[in-house]
């Protein structure tokens, strides 16, 4: 059977609302083309594969790709493993049994690192493979693409949740007037960030983003805590969960106790720790919000642009197999008249692996705690359609 | 200008996504009816009402109220303001100088009794003043009346929250296997009850509800989360936030260090610290979420069901001011045939402040940790239109 040419999809890391997507995109171009004998999926990623875990996807009922467009979560499973360095040979010797001579996998930093791996050991024992890396991920912190399937959702998400939460902050602001919600997004700023889509003006929340790539400053935070509080009456902070201190400590992590069971450091949680902050120092009421999973997986929080662009990765994903593309990630490529659009382009895979993408400077503004113009031109787009602009009641006063 | 009539509405207590609902079909019923001249809102509740923050809400543009109806939080401004002895016959003497004899007031118990002490102040010192209550709380705890609106549209929020937060975990369930997810409620588990509303079978989430009707045993709760995540895998917890233990203390509260700033115990947080307990006792990597006000706020998750019901109580409740009725509360009646339906009734404010209706013992199983089928015949109605169910891919295995 050495004739059989078969495709295997994988998903990895943390799923996104519109990975699934990807994988659609993908086994609809497979299946349409007449070059791809079996199309495989991994079950749980590279981790899967290696116990030769791989289920048929050209066997599924025909009605579940379309519902499958629009449903959470990694379809396939997902994981978060590292390969050992015996692993990408395992890899190629179960391809081979396989006869699998293509290879697609949907993930972010680390998972094309795990497929430039495999990439460069299939070269090296001269097995004929193909292997790309399809972009994802809500940290939208991989290099050479424009922006990242699966953060357009995560940043509608967390957008409307500023925008719907304050409200009831607004209702009674003196109530709990500070309010810090947590947010994901690993070393980069881009999702705290996207807290600020829904902000109309300089009062309106959030007040304060608190982005990893800027060292927290326990004072000025204070100080502008303080001042937003006199100003406006109440203060919505949206802090990155793996905000660091200036010497480089999670915030999380300070004054708690080591290591967990599994030897992770003891993160609670940067949220809960600015809420001590505000109630201990500024003796003002404070909570925290932490939306957790929900930011990645909120299905009624999908970006048609995001679901359609992922699918569009997936699809070009495909494509590029079949016209001989090896060891590169499908990239998006913004285009801008006469509307925003994207196509898709390909980088070496060797020039993504384990780089991270942060927040350029030009998209903060000088206190480094709020965004500029040019970051919202930048994410608008990736969002769908517009964020909803609550009703509000006119002020007219009755006097007796 | 003794002959004025005129009409004041408030909102009171944790806003909702609906509340808004029932102030637009109350003041739609109003503008209506010939026999109110104006129309006012009190800003912030009661406690604006006693520094006179009254608004015109006759000169509202036109097009705001239709756009209200679909805007969460309470666009009146709220408050949690318990009257103090004196307060009812200042607010008696401040209604008179507006020449205000119809009051509604649309909240929870303590806006009962807010209603119910003005209405006995009014009596007393001969005004003639009519004042309704409109019912509204997420935590579902009114008596009197089959549900509350306010709880329809949040129990959607966390039935939909818990299946697309779950979706991640199933992803890779190895990497948390332990998540809990707390709400809010108040002493009352129906909220966190709605949990189980996407639940298909038994290893479906949640697998396991702490209600605070039901105090927390240590370790009932270990050997039930180590017998699931033996079954299952993974387990998804959902607690209220008010969980307390067998000595009525909050678990939150346990380990803490007194009281805030503010005289309140120092809540951390159930959530916290039952992941820590799961961390410590069977080393399980676990962790929460704790949505916060976004579960009372989440303007993509309204339930029709529920919008339309708090509109319908606002109406009914101008309309029965207008029919003379006095010192009660509305409530709303079930009906299930043909299908399900809502009428309204009313009930003496005397039997309603501050009484609280908690979860019956046939909503809930052996267990105590989940509901029956009671419970989903019951809630089902409120959410609105049928939850998702997402797509899986059939496991059909490759062998080589």
């Amino acid at each position: 059977m050495a004739s059989r040419n078969n495709l295997v999809i994988g998903q990895s890391g943390g799923a996104t609302a519109v990975i699934n997507a990807s994988l659609v995109g993908a086994v609809d171009s497979a299946m349409q083309d007449a070059r791809f004998d079996g199309i495989y999926g991994m079950k749980y990623g590279v981790e899967g594969l290696l116990k030769e875990e791989l289920i048929d996807l050209r066997q599924q009922p025909a009605g579940l790709w379309p519902r499958l467009l629009n449903t959470p979560s990694a379809a396939l499973g997902s994981c978060r493993y590292k390969l050992r360095e015996e692993d990408p040979e395992r890899v190629i010797e179960i391809l081979r049994r396989y006869d699998i001579h293509a290879l697609l996998y949907i993930g972010g930093n680390d998972s094309a690192d795990t497929t430039h791996r495999v990439a460069k050991a299939a070269q090296r024992m001269g097995y004929d493979l193909q292997a790309l890396s399809v972009p994802k991920t809500i940290d939208n912190d991989l290099p050479h693409t424009d922006h990242c399937p699966g953060y357009g959702s995560a940043a509608r998400f967390i957008a409307l949740a500023t925008i719907d939460s304050t409200m009831n902050t607004k209702s009674i602001p003196w109530h709990y007037p500070v309010k810090v919600i947590e947010t994901m997004g690993r070393d980069a700023g881009w999702l705290t960030a996207s807290a600020a889509l829904g902000k109309r003006d300089e009062d309106d929340a959030p007040h304060i983003l608190l982005i990893p790539e800027q060292p927290f400053n326990e004072q000025r935070f204070l100080q502008q805590v303080e001042e937003t509080y006199r100003r406006v009456g109440y203060v919505i902070i949206v802090t990155a969960e793996s905000l660091r201190d200036e010497q480089g400590r999670a915030l999380g992590a300070v004054g708690q106790v080591g290591l967990d069971a599994f030897q992770h450091p003891l993160l609670s949680g940067a949220a809960q720790q600015l809420v001590e902050l505000v109630k201990s120092k500024l003796k003002l009421r404070a909570r925290f919000e932490k939306p957790g999973d929900l930011q990645r997986m909120a299905s009624n929080c999908i970006s048609i642009t995001d679901r359609d662009e992922a699918y569009l990765v997936g699809k070009m994903g495909t494509q590029a197999l079949l016209n001989g593309e090896h060891d590169k990630m499908v990239t998006l490529v913004r285009h801008s008249e006469p509307a925003y659009f994207c196509t898709t382009g390909l980088v070496a895979l060797s020039e993504v692996a384990n780089v991270q993408r942060l927040m350029p400077d030009s998209y903060l503004n000088s206190s480094k705690t709020m965004v500029t113009q040019a970051f919202y031109d930048y994410a608008f787009p990736l969002i769908g359609e517009a964020l909803p602009v609550h009703a509000k009641l006119e002020q007219i006063r009755i006097s007796s």
